[in-house]
C-alpha cells in the first residue's frame, strides 16, 4: 500500500510518501514540506497549500492520506492554524475519493518508537532506519509526515481487522441452508 | 457591492448574500445553510462544504466573501469543526480571487445592532428590518451570514480608508517636480 503521511501546519506542511505493507521492508517515495508566506493573508495561504497537495497527490497517487488529529491543547492561535491547512489536506485527498485517516501524534510516536511520548529526535532516528535513510529528513515536519504514514501502514491491518468486526455486528452474514442453492 | 457572508461551520454553514453600498437601503440576494450529516467523516463533510460554497459563488457572483473569525475560547470540539468549515470557504474565495475578509462576532453584532453583546435574537431582529424580510431568517446561522455580509459592507469604506493611509505612508507618492517632465 502507498501512503501519503501529512503533518499539516499553515508555514510549514510536512509530506511523507511511503511504500510498503506490515511486517515487510518500507519504502520512501518522497519526502518534503509545502511552506506558505507567514505574512500572507490565511486564505492565500490555504490556496498555496491546495496547489501543494494537488501536486504530491499528482506526482505519487497514494492509496491512502494519513493526516495528523489536530488537538487543541497546544498552543491556540497554531492549532487554527493547524486545523485549518488539515482541512485542505483532508479535503484535497477526499474529493478523489482517497480514504483519510486520522492518527494521534501519540499513535503515530508508538507506533514508530514503541512509546506515545518519545520525542522528535527518537521518532526522526526510527524513521531513518525504518526507511533506511542516510540522515534523518529535515525539517521535524517532513519526518513526522514520513512516521505518520508508516505509523498508517502499520495500523492498516488492525484497522482493517476492527472494521470488518463492526461490519458483522451490524449486519451477521446471510447464511444460505446448504442444498438449497 | 456585492458581499457572500459565511457563519462557518460542519453541521450548519451560514450563507447570506447582500448586495448594496454604506448609506443605502440594502437588498439581499439569497440566505441558505450548508448541511453535511454529523456521523459521515471529516474529510467527506468538507468535500460537501465545498460542493455548497462552489455552488453558492457561482449562482451569485459575489465581489467579496466575509467569513466569521473563529476563536477557540469556545468548546473545544465545536472550535476544531469550525476551522476546518471556515478554511474551505476561505479557499472556494480565495482561488477565485476574490478578497476574503474576516470580521469578529463582536465586530458583526456592533456594526448590526450597535452593541458587541448583542444576542442573537437582536441580531436576527436588525437583520430583518434592514434587508426589509417578512420574518428573522431561520437557523440563527443563515441570520448570522447576513450580518456578516451586512457588516463587511458598512466596515468596507472605513477600511478601504485605512489601506489606504497604511499604503500611503508605506510608498509615499513620488512626486515629479514640475517642469521636467
Amino acid at each position: 500500500m502507498r501512503v501519503l503521511g501529512v503533518d499539516p501546519g499553515l508555514t510549514r506542511c510536512g509530506i511523507g510518501v511511503v511504500d510498503g505493507v506490515a511486517g515487510r521492508p518500507l519504502r520512501m517515495l518522497g519526502v518534503g514540506v509545502i511552506r506558505t508566506p507567514a505574512d500572507s493573508p490565511v486564505a492565500e495561504r490555504l490556496v498555496l497549500i491546495e496547489q501543494g497537495m494537488e501536486q504530491w497527490l499528482d506526482e505519487h497517487r497514494p492509496e491512502y492520506v494519513a493526516v495528523e488529529r489536530v488537538f487543541s491543547q497546544h498552543n491556540v492561535r497554531t492549532v487554527m492554524g493547524t486545523a485549518q491547512a488539515s482541512a485542505v489536506a483532508m479535503l484535497c485527498a477526499a474529493r478523489r475519493g482517497l480514504p483519510v485517516a486520522l492518527h494521534t501524534p501519540s499513535e503515530v510516536k508508538a507506533a514508530v518508537t514503541g512509546s506515545g511520548r518519545a520525542d522528535k529526535a527518537q521518532v526522526g532516528a526510527m524513521v531513518t532506519r525504518l526507511l533506511r535513510l542516510a540522515a534523518p529528513p529535515k525539517p521535524a515536519d517532513a519526518a513526522d509526515a514520513l512516521a505518520l504514514a508508516i505509523c498508517h501502514i502499520w495500523r492498516a491491518p488492525a484497522t482493517n481487522r476492527l472494521q470488518q468486526a463492526v461490519a458483522a455486528h451490524r449486519a451477521p452474514p446471510v447464511r444460505v441452508p446448504r442444498g438449497t442453492a
